[in-house]
């Protein structure tokens, strides 16, 4: 994640404001606000702004003339009952505003998360940075042999030299000739004054789908969650997942009732059907239970096993 | 608008607050921050929290890594060219949150706007207050004979006073009900010792439309603005209007220079239609043009022809 | 539910309608389309329309160029497996809409689903019927003594023939006195020409929490089936649930395959916390757990304990 | 566009279904159900389902039991009249589904409208196939001197056989290194028996941004014109305005009237601001107006002018 001088000028003077103000503040969390939590090889994760805290929550469900708190415990105990009856609307008074650098093909995922505003820096407009994700040797998975949708071992030796100088240089090659076509070097001076320079919004399709964008990303703590809870999930795709779990700290520095409510209901959970609910009441009363007599897919019945450790 | 001795206490604690942040903050936004600004008879809106800045919107924009702006006269001018170009997503980087008293008729209107974070005092849960909106005399408008969605002349003499002495007494005489049912004080103690009492979330069903109900209230700058063009607006009804009208105010002291191209481009706008923008240049052209000869309807070129001022 | 003459009628000419379509159809879900299913004593739902079937979650699923679909029972794996995973954006792409007539205290808790389309039916424009929601006498429900927000036993003898009482008088005085100030019977003709009547917008605010209202009502099912998830819930008020029950028929109807997975997966479940889980392992591993071993609260334990039927 | 057999024999199967229904249905659109319609070089445009008409507006705007319609006439003007004064819930009765192929870098735009649902194919499941949006001549334009978000003229001679030959090879060469990550050809057959092959999820990342994916994308009418409104204008890039045309074709089949409503309202309409509306005003008055005396900005006052011819 490397910073120019002057983005690392603009953080350092950001983080050095002081104002004085009647709102709720989050000492926590403002220890590390501005600063980039480096996620992948070059991107990171920015706190930028907030808005409430625990109590707000609790305010909230009281629909308070002031900080409607009573006790810690109390108020603890409220926010587990909130989110275990699924109560989401005191959550959503809370809010986070992330600036977020990322790969286009994590974006493409993230994106699909519909509740939550975004300003996504424009490569009509400008001139995109010649970084591109390359996975870690260890990242460097194979296809799942088991699951379409999933990685199987690390690749290793020849297979994966190939594999990391194919995806280098063909960014590479594709960066230089997005430069090329654009006529204009990274710092906007003409490389040939003969040439017209194609559209940077034109231009732009000759990039890999590694590279990396930015954007600022703002949403309430119930749909943070909820984009937690499914791409901080070890179904989720790695590179996304990296972004996850550094979100899901800045949720423990800010929110922490909320975040250990989210861990023990959400994140470590796990939802019973009807036909499983049935099979585990039959197994604690003795009896012995089988995909079959459960009435259960044999794949459905692996994934209840597996929860129940058995 | 009676504050209790113990919710003026609540907001008194919670304006006393200094915290020091690194956030930006808004001067003019805190010193009315947490107080109740008086809306109708005994409603209000409060400002309880808020995110971002003027500069933020332009911070977004610029997807930058500190502040972003540049000149103030800069930011203004891109702010202006954000909202004419309808570039609404830098806007919704700004959040406010308000806790608002209002009758329930006007909250129906209200929770129209989807786009927005809400949590309502519960009358399943609590005992609503003894506080229904009774319009002043002035606001006592007879139907409107030519708009069947509007008012007309104030009414006047014995209608105006058997009206208004039917909304109190049918108001106050409901709630009574609604307590007898309850078999339950407004402090919670119980009436009739040999009564089960109805249950609350049935017992409301009893009250009228001009009780009063309050809500924590959250929403992107985008959003706000989008409900304001709308419900301040000469259309709305007088009731709402004096929400939005009251909330337009604290827009000014939050986000002055995005508040001014709100007024310029929304609010004092006129939008042409294309058959209207060619009926204006025929007219500039020294043309004479009638509605027939623009192919428009009578009612469409009134509204164009009061928008022009003839 | 009295319809009008006029009203069956209207119903009856859009029943007799035939038209060929290439579009899929359901023919289970035509047979009821249009038709008011009642509701509470003087509410219905209706099907309007409808876009999709279980083949259509199947086919955006996988992205296909016809239909899609495979075996019967190899669509309904996939709609489970969808179900069971929360993929949830293949069940957004079936529609459906509704026309609900419906008390106001049922539609303010309603409105709070955002994510649907909505036209209510305007008291601003129109005068509303003569018609209130009064429960019949098993629904007349004490308050709950051991949940806030819940309801008890219901009530008898005296006290239930005064609650009834007092709900149907104080309906029909406010609303004679919403006609008395309008000025205008039902039909339209003007009372007392002597008078001005009141705008048709603040009128309404005389009426009771129990008049009915109605709407159209459109959303897809994944946000139905949300829906329903809280408002067919045990939790839900009396009045709302009555309403889901008779959508959730609809849905049987509709997409039979998603509708089994929703009553498996969500309306039958149980979602165990991370705590839960743990003291379901040490339990089939034979252990005896208590709340306090299993750090969970008494009432998150009792509600624990009745899911496992303990 | 070149579709398979098999693409084709799903289409055509879909399209000799014939099924009777009471729902409302639309002949001129039935007539292209299904079909792909093509935009740029490989995508297409397919109307998969809809729900409504323009009656449908019409019988929402009234909330009625039947169709609700009255003259054709009147139905039309009703429209009009909801499309002018900006009543948009009875357009959001009205839904369409389509099924669409477009370059992933126009689906980054495409996306960006939040209210709709989506299903994308998905290339950590499945191999995307060979082809990339490659512009015709008529379309390889020049950044533009004026606006750094457009673009100037056509690139011709050696520059333009250049950037055409730079970007058809880098995707097509980071495609054959794509399959050869994957060790998998495009009929699924594996390449090399001693290599484990890179995951889908992964090897993805190799393609470029002109690389094509399709959706399923399903959305209300309201939301579709505020898509219309903003992707068929002038200002958006040439590529996602080509799919809003072929989009807007659709809409003119399926419901003419609010189409012609749109067309006259917002896509050729100019909206004034208040200080444009003042020199408009002072112009009809035979003033002669500046920028200055209009107190706008150069830039400001070049669009107006332009708007109105002068």
């Amino acid at each position: 994640m490397p910073l120019t001088k002057d983005q690392q000028a603009e953080i350092d003077s950001a983080r050095e404001q002081k104002h004085e103000t009647r709102r709720v503040t989050v000492p926590a969390l403002e220890e590390i606000l501005y600063k980039a939590l480096p996620v992948l090889d070059h991107g990171f994760v920015r706190v930028i702004d907030y808005m409430g805290d625990d109590a707000a929550i609790v305010q909230a469900a009281r629909v308070s003339y002031g900080r409607g708190t009573k006790k810690v415990r109390e108020d603890a105990g409220l926010i587990r009952y909130l989110m275990r009856h699924r109560h989401t609307t005191p959550f959503e008074m809370c809010e986070i505003k992330y600036h977020v650098k990322l790969p286009v093909f994590v974006a493409r995922q993230w994106i699909r998360h519909r509740t939550a505003n975004v300003n996504e820096y424009s490569a009509r407009y400008s001139i995109l940075d010649r970084e591109f994700y390359i996975p870690a040797p260890q990242h460097l998975a194979a296809q799942s042999t088991v699951n379409r949708q999933g990685r199987g071992d690390v690749l290793e030796g020849v297979e994966a030299e190939r594999v990391l100088a194919l995806l280098k240089d063909d960014a590479q090659r594709n960066y230089d000739h997005y430069v090329e076509m654009l006529n204009e070097r990274e710092d906007g001076s003409v490389i040939d004054e003969g040439k017209s320079g194609l559209a940077r919004e034109l231009a732009r399709m000759n990039l890999t789908l590694n590279v990396y964008t930015q954007w600022y990303w703002k949403t309430d703590l119930h749909n943070l969650f909820h984009f937690l809870s499914l791409r901080a999930d070890a179904h989720a795709q790695y590179e996304i997942r990296a972004y996850s779990e550094v979100m899901l700290e800045t949720t423990k520095r800010w929110v922490p009732a909320a975040h250990e409510a989210f861990m023990d209901y959400r994140m470590g959970g796990f939802a019973l059907s009807a036909k499983a609910l049935e099979a585990v009441k039959r197994m604690l009363a003795g009896e012995t239970v089988t995909a079959e007599s459960a009435g259960m897919s044999p794949r459905e019945w692996r994934e209840l096993m597996s929860a129940l450790g058995r």
